[in-house]
């Protein structure tokens, strides 16, 4: 150990998946859409006038934060945005979360939640889905510094009642609730409307799955203007310039494309739908997602070599070895085509698996 | 005051510098390079794959370590990158300031440095400038958690000498020392030949200045593999995808051109050395810039009501109400034309101010 490392931060960081590249993979492991982002995005990229490339961006990302504003028919004082959510989930846990209670959060969850509560040193606790991967909402009745809740949950897929949200938001007026909805748009119900009757709630979300947008880091928050000026302050407490011009101009032109969004969801949910179906034909369980994903498990086949089994078919899925979900496989919903193979090459493998 | 507002963070945020728009408009505010970026930028910028903005960046941002370590006769394991040299600094400040001694940095440097100490409550002490702005080196060599040295120094343009920079760095093995080089491009020697003996040091620069790419967000730092490794532990404990596609791509074509970059740095000082001339005819006095800003005083004028002449003018420059500074008027070289068409307006108001 070298000698300033007496004064170095020791972390134990998250692991995104696999970015794996070349011909004919089927990447259904990092929760990305199949379909590309609306044109008015790329075609924002390609227009970006050639001499503001040297002058900072709009420390305010005016033009994004408008647009979101504008879609969501909210006020800008009511908007943060961020190089992903995972950076407005980072800055929200450090502004918001700088108690001596802990924070709450479910034991199966978004991975990164504990690891920013380590990096900040926040205290927390989780606390156990129940048997069918629900969250139970008398957990979070107790006294904390901080709840954040992803809904629908990943990587379980499971969307909450609004009603049991709404409890938690209600019965923590000195807690802020963060609600991350990164994959709200694939058929759940949005905090957003709960916005104006609680000053502690923050929504969060994403252009990287419903948006197709994941390569360009655009996520944002909603909630009352204190708790965004609050966010802002922190955020030009740790880098001025966050959005970078790209992001903020193709970010604000694919919002100006409605329907191609909602048909991007819609087709995005038929293919869901019809792969729950043939994952239950094949005798897979799993808790009913209304994300751009299934948490799948299999009683005659192993997640684990499953999960490398697939690779060799150059089929990408998610694989995370902890307690309870150890025998579950995380499979992102592609195209039609693409999960007709996945299918056909589960049905392959089972049928080797009796033999 | 809300009720969950007793579990905020509490924080004074740093204020970046105006940016007006609009025609002509001569920006000399934000230390921004008035010439465009090497073309390559462009091109990749409107060359990005179509199908490729869907999917999540290379977490590692290869292309742009790559280049960067190319550039610069690195490996790739000591370069670190980031969403300008900004978030190099709040992340190399959470990373490796975790002390309870308490970090140094001068009175008079870049108005970041407390913000980020006060952001993550890392103790500090500044130590003041010499009577002509240098730094007194024998300052540095007390007990402390962390040193940070801009050099050349902001908004003084000073450069110190490299004896002196090593000196720190050798008497301080239990500290990691970071040399925050924004500026170095423009004539000042860089402590890059000094990563191979010092394991304690991490320098940081930017492609915002000398690049022309502020509008983009490529900072980076090269230092020693542990230390990159300890700082790329606390980026992926905060976000993994921090550097989105445009910038990773755009960012590794600008490093292409090398001609190009020294061509325009060579501009942007030969201006410097024509506006030093002009400026000390007026009677300005100045510490000698080695950046691509001036940061200039006068017997006859107060900064604050140039800086508000000025603007009436359509010229912006930099204003900081500090103690020590508060007379001083930090300003960015432009095109030659630029500066040509500041000293005459500089000019015309001193002879106002005689009559």
């Amino acid at each position: 150990m070298k000698e300033w490392e007496a004064h170095a931060r020791s972390v134990v960081p998250y692991t995104p998946g696999e970015q794996p590249s070349g011909d004919g993979i089927i990447k259904l492991n990092t929760n990305e859409n199949p379909y590309p982002p609306a044109p008015e995005a790329m075609r924002a990229l390609k227009e970006i006038p050639e001499d503001t490339l040297r002058l900072y961006p709009d420390p305010t990302s005016h033009a994004l934060v408008s647009a979101i504003a504008d879609f969501y028919g909210r006020r800008e004082d009511e908007v943060f945005v961020g190089v992903g959510s995972d950076e407005v989930l980072a800055l929200s846990f450090l502004a918001f979360f700088d108690s001596e209670k802990p924070i709450l959060f479910p034991d199966i969850t978004y991975s990164f939640y504990d690891v920013w509560a380590n990096l900040y040193r926040i205290p927390y606790v989780t606390l156990p889905l129940d048997e069918s991967f629900a969250i139970r909402k008398e957990d979070y009745l107790r006294d904390n510094g901080g709840i954040v809740l992803a809904n629908p949950n990943a990587p379980t897929g499971s969307a909450m009642d609004m009603a049991d949200i709404e409890d938690i938001i209600r019965s923590n007026p000195s807690s802020v609730v963060i609600v991350d909805e990164a994959y709200v748009d694939f058929g759940a119900a949005s905090a957003l409307p709960l916005v104006n009757r609680y000053d502690n709630l923050l929504v969060v979300q994403t252009f990287s799955k419903s948006r197709s947008l994941a390569g360009l880091r655009v996520g944002f928050a909603i909630g009352q203007p204190r708790l965004i000026k609050i966010l802002s302050d922190v955020k030009y407490s740790f880098n001025s310039y966050t959005m970078n011009r790209p992001a903020i101009l193709a970010g604000a032109a694919a919002l100006g494309n409605r329907a191609y969004f909602q048909e991007t969801c819609r087709k995005v949910m038929k293919t869901r739908e019809w792969t729950k179906q043939e994952l239950s034909r094949l005798g897979f369980t799993f808790p009913d997602s209304k994300a751009n994903f299934i948490f799948a498990t299999h009683p005659e086949a192993r997640a684990r070599e499953l999960f490398d089994y697939l690779k060799t078919k150059n089929i990408y899925v998610r694989y995370f070895n902890k307690p309870r979900i150890n025998n579950y496989l995380r499979i992102t919903i592609g195209t039609q085509e693409q999960m007709e193979t996945l299918v056909h090459v589960l049905e392959e493998y089972l049928s080797l698996c009796k033999k």
